[in-house]
C-alpha cells in the first residue's frame, strides 16, 4: 500500500479538501502512475454534486488523467517506467464477456469499475485523478503519443473518446456533412476530429459568441441554434448530427435537419425524456443513436489519430486551489474549452 | 383515357361505393395491369378517414396491388402482356435525384408521387388499386414469382417491403435475435421474413392469441408485453427489435432489450410523441430508427426472397361489398393477417 495527496470532495456541498489516500500494492499487471494533469469533466460536476444520485465520500474525481508511469509489476508487458501514459473513464472489466473480447469493455456484461467513486473487484472504492498518483491494471493504461503534451492529452482520455466513437461509427469522413451540436468541451473535440477525418463541419450553438474559434478548429459554417432560419436553411443538410448538450432538445427540428439513412447522435444526458415524434425518423429512415465513450483499443486509435493529425484538447491549466471556482465556470460554460489540474499543485498541508 | 370500375370512398365518413373512374392513355413507358387482388393497409383507413390530414375525395384507396399485364406502351422493355405483376406504395418519381439513383425512389428529392390521393406530375389525382385496372409507368411494375399467388402476393407490396427494408438493413441474419412487436399485418410478415433470413425471432405481442400462428410463421418464441416479467427475461437479448404497432409505447422498456450496439426500428407511427429518456440510448450505444417501405429494386429483391423462400401474406380474402366492415375488424386488429380484395368483385351497377 502506498499513499498519495489527493482533491477529495468531502460531501456533495462541500469544498474540495487535499487529502492523503492509499493506492493499492502493485499487482502483477499493475502499473503506477506519477499523474501530471487531470482534466475536469462537467460528468465529474454531476456526480460530486449528486445530481445523477448518490455517491461515496469523501470522493476524488477525475478521470481524464496523463502522466508518467512510475512503477509496474512483474508481468506488465506493455508499459515501462518513464512511459508518457493516460487512464479514462475505467479501470477494470471482466476480460472474459463477449463485450469485452470484442474491445467494449466499457459494456463489460460483469461490471465495467470505473475510475472513481465505484466498487472495484476487491470491495474497495474506486478514486480518481485528481491526486498525485495512481495505480492501474495495463489493459487499461494508454500510451499518449510523444507529440502531444501531457496537460493537452489529459481531456482526451474522455471528451476525445466520447466524441471520436460516434464520428468513426456514423460516418464523418471526407465528403461527409457533420453537424455538432454545442461548443464547449465535447463539442469542440467533436469539430477537431470531424474536420481531421475529412468532413465538411458545421457548428450549431446557441449563439455565435464562440465562431472564431469554431472555425480555427475546422467548421466551415457555424450557426445559432437561437436563429430559427437556421433549421430552414440547413433542412435535410447533414450525414450525422452529433449533439453533445445535456440540455433539452426540439428532436423533430434536429432530425429535420438528417438526411435520409443519416443519423442523429447523442452524447448528452438532457435529464428529462425527451419527446419523439416517430415520423421524423421513419420519414427518411432516419437513426437516433447514443454513444458511450469507447472501449481500449478505439481509445488508443483515438490518441494515435489526434497525433497524427497535430490536436489535441484547448486547455486552461488551473491549480488544486481554483477546482471549486472552475466547478462553477463549467456550469456557467465559461471555459474554453477544458480545465485541467496540475496536479503538481496537489499538496497536503 | 380508359375506364376503370372502382371502389371510392366518397367522403371520409361515407361507405365505399362502386364508381367508374378514368385511367390515363398509355404514355411510351407505361403498363396497363388488370388488377387481380388489393391488400387492406392500415394506412387506407388512416388516409380515408382523414386521420393522418385532408384528403380529395371521391378516393380510391390501395396500394397492395397484384394483377396481369393487359397492355404495355411502345418504349416498355421490362413487361409484356399478360406478365404477373405487381404496384406498390408509389408509382413516380424524378429518377435522377441522388435519392432517385441510389435506388431509394421513396425519398425522391423532387417528388415521390404515392399511389393514391397524390397529385402525379400531369396535375391529376392518383387513384389507387380498389379497381379493375391501373395505368402505371413501368418503372414502378415489380414482377410477381410464379410460386406466389396474386392473392398472398399484393399484400407484400406494402406490408412486406416496410418490414423487408429494416430486418435486412438492421442485421436480421443467421445468428441474430431479433423481436417482433406484434403481430398484425406487419408484424406477421416481419416474423415470417425475420425466420427466413436465419435469425432466431420472439415475438412480443400484447397477449398470447396468436402464439401458435406465430410459432407456425417461425418464432421460436413467442412473450406477451402485458407481462413485466417478459422484459425481465428478455433483457439485453435482442439484436434488433421491429416495431410494428402504431400505439404508445415504453421505449425505455423496449431500448433495455436491446444489446448494446443494438436497434430498436419502429415502422409504426403512434399518433403522439412518445418520451425518450436519453440514458436508454446512450448506455449501450443503441440505436432507435424508423424506416418507411424500401424502394424498387428492394421491393423487388424482396419478392424474389419470399419465392425462394416459400412464404407470402396470410389473407381473408372479401368482396368489393365487404370492405367497410373490413375496415371496422382492421381497426380491432380483428384480421388474420391481412384483407385481401378480390377486384372482380368491383361491379358497377
Amino acid at each position: 500500500m502506498s499513499t498519495t495527496a489527493a482533491l477529495a470532495a468531502p460531501s456533495a456541498d462541500g469544498r474540495f479538501e487535499v487529502m492523503t489516500i492509499e493506492r493499492r500494492e502493485l499487482r502483477p499487471d499493475d502499473v503506477a502512475i506519477d499523474i501530471a494533469y487531470a482534466g475536469i469533466c462537467h460528468s465529474d460536476i454531476h456526480t460530486v454534486r449528486e445530481e445523477w444520485g448518490g455517491a461515496s465520500f469523501p470522493l476524488v474525481p477525475g478521470h481524464e488523467i496523463a502522466g508518467v508511469v512510475s512503477a509496474v509489476g512483474p508481468e506488465v508487458t506493455r508499459c515501462a517506467v518513464g512511459d508518457r501514459v493516460g487512464v479514462g473513464c475505467m479501470v477494470g472489466s471482466c476480460g472474459e464477456c463477449a463485450q469485452c473480447r470484442d474491445g467494449h469493455e466499457n459494456f463489460c456484461e460483469r461490471k465495467t469499475v470505473w475510475t472513481y467513486g465505484d466498487e472495484d473487484v476487491d470491495g474497495t472504492m474506486t478514486q480518481g485523478g485528481y491526486a498525485q498518483q495512481v495505480v492501474v491494471g495495463e489493459r487499461f493504461v494508454l500510451r499518449v503519443p510523444d507529440s502531444i503534451g501531457l496537460d493537452a492529452a489529459a481531456p482526451l482520455l474522455c471528451a476525445g473518446i466520447t466524441v471520436y466513437t460516434p464520428l468513426k461509427r456514423w460516418g464523418a469522413r471526407a465528403g461527409a456533412q457533420v453537424a455538432v451540436v454545442g461548443m464547449g468541451g465535447l463539442g469542440h473535440m467533436a469539430v477537431k476530429i470531424a474536420a481531421a477525418m475529412g468532413a465538411e463541419v458545421t457548428v450549431l450553438s446557441q449563439g455565435l459568441s464562440k465562431e472564431v474559434d469554431g472555425r480555427r478548429f475546422g467548421a466551415s459554417d457555424y450557426r445559432a441554434t437561437s436563429d430559427p432560419a437556421t433549421f430552414e436553411d440547413l433542412r435535410g443538410r447533414f450525414d450525422l448530427v452529433l449533439s453533445t448538450v445535456s440540455a433539452d432538445l426540439d428532436l423533430a427540428a434536429h432530425l429535420s435537419l438528417v438526411k435520409p439513412f443519416g443519423a442523429f447522435v447523442s452524447v448528452g444526458l438532457p435529464p428529462d425524456p425527451q419527446q419523439l415524434p416517430f415520423f421524423a425518423l421513419v420519414d427518411g429512415d432516419k437513426v437516433l443513436a447514443g454513444s458511450n465513450i469507447g472501449g481500449i483499443a478505439l481509445t488508443q486509435e483515438m490518441l494515435d489519430f489526434c497525433a497524427e493529425h497535430g490536436i489535441a484538447a484547448e486547455i486552461e491549466t488551473i491549480s488544486a486551489d481554483q477546482v471549486d471556482e472552475a466547478y462553477d465556470r463549467v456550469v456557467k460554460s465559461d471555459v474554453r474549452y477544458r480545465f485541467v489540474i496540475d496536479t503538481a499543485t496537489i499538496r497536503t498541508p
